[in-house]
């Protein structure tokens, strides 16, 4: 139901000419008993109260163990200035913008949630104290093409760290991870982290391609991202496209794929840059991931890059260990984006971890809860002479704080009961003519089976 | 941070052609860099901290007696087909619809949730258990004029009944209207609920002007939804205009205009039709809001009509004592929704409660309460060697279900310790050297101002 804000005073003609508003209806848009869909738009859902109770369980989830934390929740528009989300790189999530112009302006809901963080930190950067701790559970939007049941929107946990250089906080979000994933009831090895340092590979460019053209490490990642779907000849040749966001040579780009193949530090040592501080950095992370008791969770995988441009450092993706699934959650270190946008320089770190992937992964585990429509008590009146009585019981009820419905209209006991038993409800409170002329409520205990009497009068 | 889900192998090409992509940038866009707003779209807002506390205390209330009224929590895409929303009685809110063209395909932002109740209800009408009761808690969208710093989205809590035909509903709905509005500490009287019956007025039409054009009716209910704004005289004329969607005679709006008069049951019993249905409905919900204890906060008063054409019984809106602010809530009943949508006939009755109104009263009323970062622990290690120590101090805590603040990197002890003090952290944890050797932790208890030691290993 609309709240009906009451908006027109100051221009109470606004909708009588309809043309002048930039958001009216079109003209030619269908009235909707012509051809309502009874499915909302492709790629999106409705959440039916079965499927809302198992997204709460898991938001909650997220919720409380960013709290444990010490981390803050805070939100931004789903609707952004498309201009937040365009980059150069040739990112998949750029191509899927779902943006659109409403009065000239180029607006886009929000594909991920890090540019808008970013536009929040910048625009109070000197009244912040660093670090400062977020998270956020958000609707984000991707206009891509539908297959394989895959959809246009998703729910996604992000937690960053903003303002602190060292590893230790790639450590304490890689804990708050797992921390989730062991309260999902995931055992130990069901889910693995792989992690890498895009430093390692910049690095080693530094005094190569970088030296003249640093903008191409970028689009170089973006690339690299790819090497799972497309394979190693496909990457090759977009690294060494002459036309095309990177041009390495044929050697540059053999020595990259070289370095991608590296599955342990000592491994990644041989390609390192002397004395390297990225490979430093990485053993510092691993010897604090033993403090948490997850290192041996979150392998070294050189071939990890991720696919947005912005990253710098560590990164890291979750995998269910089977490899079935695509990606359940990835982030890492993105230390320039807030100069990118226009802010002071300052360090940060985070990962998103979405509702889709851990939905599928729980299911094929079989480790959703069940989780029964929550209600505690049901007040049920025979006939209209006693719906003031059974209404006192419920407020009486209710005000202590418990859950109760009631039993409305011309409702049949029957039906009433079969449904509190299926439901899990506690007790049936229930008052006729007798009860009423007797002034006491009989209540039914569900699970004893048994029935009492209690004053109406509480 | 973006989740990372692998959508490629289909069409591995997809992102090298972007122009095919309906969803793709405008080329056009500028980088970031060079134009970025600090600031969210015109009309919209950033959750701070701060801010995002009171929004979760808010919501975290409408959750919480939505649940001891029995309610589901349900949900639906902010994205749909902008068909489900045009409707053709002139309303302010379709005029105002946030609404964009992708991919030839008319969407829109909703700007309400009950059409989108009304799909998802239709959509399973054969399976549903009637009566189902059902809350939501979402942000909607209008696009109107920026005036007096109004914004383009809000909040709205909306509870809502359907399949249950007598006023039993809408006095469950009153009912908990009331319990948010005692819990946010808003004493009696403070909020007034002024209500009426949309079918008080249609019988007494219904062998006049009604009975050749029925569908009159909503947009009649439209244009008298104005009368607050912009006087009788106004009103009449546009009941009255020839070219409009009513032309009702001079007379038949005069009388109308005398019925909106009423602001007792018993006044509004002169211009009655003879055994009026709606009366003796208006009657028996007074004695049932009796019941509950809330009949005197929710005056009856004949102009209350609502802006939305769907109603069609009682409605009512909720509005601060003084006058001085936009409704609260509003609601109604709505009981041929379903069917205007293409369903099966189903009754209903709802009501919308949006964050901003009610927010700008508990300023106006210091009811806010104070919000602070809920951090209950910090863990702080003098030096790197001490930081595996104090990662295995924080990761018991948190098992143990404690809020807990790891001190990252070099911070400070000093700026660490006033901070804490600030957040009303209880406990802060150091481990130095010394600690460390001896295997001990010093635990500083901040309220207290005492210190003790604590092994290392819980």
């Amino acid at each position: 139901m609309s709240q009906g804000r009451k908006h027109i005073e100051k221009n109470p003609s606004a909708e009588q000419t309809p043309g002048a508003a930039p958001g009216s209806a079109p003209a030619s848009a269908p009235a909707p008993s012509e051809e309502l869909d009874l499915q909302p738009p492709r790629g999106t859902r409705d959440f039916y109260p079965d499927e809302m109770r198992r997204r709460n369980w898991l938001f909650g989830l997220f919720r409380e163990t960013a709290g444990r934390f010490g981390f803050e929740e805070v939100d931004a528009p789903m609707v952004e200035h498309a201009s937040l989300f365009t980059r150069k790189a040739g990112e998949e999530i750029v191509h899927q913008l779902y943006h659109f112009v409403l009065h000239d302006r180029h607006l886009a809901l929000r594909p991920e949630m890090t540019p808008s963080l970013a536009r929040m930190v910048i625009a109070r950067q000197g009244a912040m104290r660093f670090p400062i701790r977020w998270f956020t559970v958000t609707q984000n939007w991707r206009y891509e093409r539908m297959t394989r049941g895959r959809r246009r929107e998703h729910y996604q946990w992000n937690m960053d760290i903003w303002g602190e250089p060292s590893v230790e906080a790639e450590a304490e979000l890689l804990s708050a991870m797992f921390t989730v994933l062991d309260a999902l009831g995931l055992a130990r090895g069901k889910v693995k982290v792989r992690l890498n340092s895009r430093a390692l590979l910049e690095e080693s460019l530094r005094t190569g391609v970088l030296a003249k053209r640093p903008e191409v490490f970028a689009p170089l990642c973006v690339v690299i991202d790819k090497l799972d779907k497309i394979g190693a000849e496909a990457v090759t040749e977009l690294l060494c496209d002459p036309a095309g966001a990177v041009g390495l040579s044929a050697g540059e780009a053999e020595s990259v794929l070289a370095m991608l193949a590296a599955r342990s530090l000592d491994e990644a040592a041989r390609f390192a840059a002397p004395d390297s501080a990225a490979l430093a950095d990485l053993r510092r992370l691993y010897a604090l991931l033993e403090a948490y008791g997850i290192a041996d969770q979150v392998p070294f995988d050189a071939s990890v890059v991720r696919g947005l441009a912005y990253y710098t450092g560590v990164v890291f993706e979750a995998f269910d260990a089977a490899g079935s699934l695509r990606a359940i959650a990835g982030g890492g270190r993105y230390d320039r984006l807030a100069e990118t946008l226009g802010g002071k320089p300052v360090p940060a770190v985070g990962f998103g971890f979405g509702d889709a992937v851990i939905g599928e992964l729980l299911e094929d585990e079989g480790l959703w809860p069940a989780l029964a429509r929550d209600v505690q008590d049901v007040v049920y009146a025979f006939s209209s002479a006693e719906k003031p009585a059974a209404i006192a019981v419920a407020t009486r009820l209710r005000a202590a704080g418990r859950r109760v419905e009631l039993a409305l209209g011309t409702a049949k006991l029957k039906r009433v009961l079969g449904d509190a038993d299926k439901a899990g409800v506690e007790r049936v409170w229930l008052i006729g003519e007798d009860e009423r002329a007797r002034g006491v409520v009989k209540v039914r205990d569900l699970a004893k089976k048994m029935e009492h009497e209690e004053p109406l009068k509480g």
